[in-house]
């Protein structure tokens, strides 16, 4: 199964795209899509959803597994990634890739087994399940690749539940 | 000019097509989009998506006055409402629309001339701005024609202030 993770946002989206089989992970690809700040927001969203039809179409991903969103502090950034987050799922959508969503806890219990994880542990754990020789960089990759283990370990776990 | 108004939602999506030519508002089209409730909210997104593009290359309009958001009471709802506005924004843009974006209170400003109207008041100047037989419905459709009568005059005052 190809899994794609996605971290959301209207600056920064992280994505890591792994084969998960065998209850074993292959590290397929990895990056960010950015958009400038002071550019049209509406132009930032297209160049999102044109970069994120591209991957998907590039590494054809059977699943999505990308952050749920909370609002808590920035109200005014969160509108943002919120609709940037509406043509990502768009654009999987069109392109038949079945969304799953995680919060925050479950991808550290599932990455480091501890919900209330540090930030740098998961990222260290995410380093050492897929043998990366650092940690990838910015921090919105890091956590799409870790996203996509979470969906890897969730579905797998399903899958046995289902026999 | 032609104008497209829109109230943005997930549920339902008001839209409103006026011409706005020599201070003079024709009425095109209005109406809405929906989509039921229990449908997978990525399909949601798809058919707003779907039907926004189809609505914009029939009437072809050359901005688009859209509700600013704001979160206020429900988060959650919130979210998923600028996740189809997000859908919304990228089908103009797709479609070279020059988006427009204005809080409740410009909109009853504009088109009552008191910025704490209440929502009878706004629908009846809308119907009588309109020459309309009787008050558009839904609500959400209401909303949108009196966005885009906003943009239409402050479009006007704007070249005015141009000329």
């Amino acid at each position: 199964m190809i899994i794609i993770g996605i971290d959301p946002g209207y600056a920064i989206v992280g994505y890591g795209v792994l084969d998960y089989t065998d209850n074993r992970f292959t590290t397929r690809a990895y990056g960010a899509i950015t958009t400038p700040a002071g550019m049209l927001f509406e132009r930032r969203l297209e160049i999102i959803y044109n970069d994120m039809v591209r991957i998907i179409q590039k590494y054809k991903p059977d699943a999505m597994s990308i952050e749920k969103l909370f609002f808590t502090n920035n109200k005014t950034t969160g509108i943002d990634v919120a609709q940037a987050r509406g043509v990502i799922l768009l654009a999987a959508r069109q392109n038949n890739v079945a969304i799953y969503e995680y919060t925050p806890m479950q991808v550290k219990q599932s990455v480091v087994g501890y919900g209330k994880a540090i930030k740098a542990q998961v990222q260290e754990m995410t380093k050492s399940i897929l043998k990366l020789e650092s940690v990838p960089k910015p921090d919105d990759t890091a956590d799409a690749l870790a996203m996509a283990i979470c969906h890897g370990h969730c579905s797998g776990s399903l899958m046995s539940r289902l026999k």
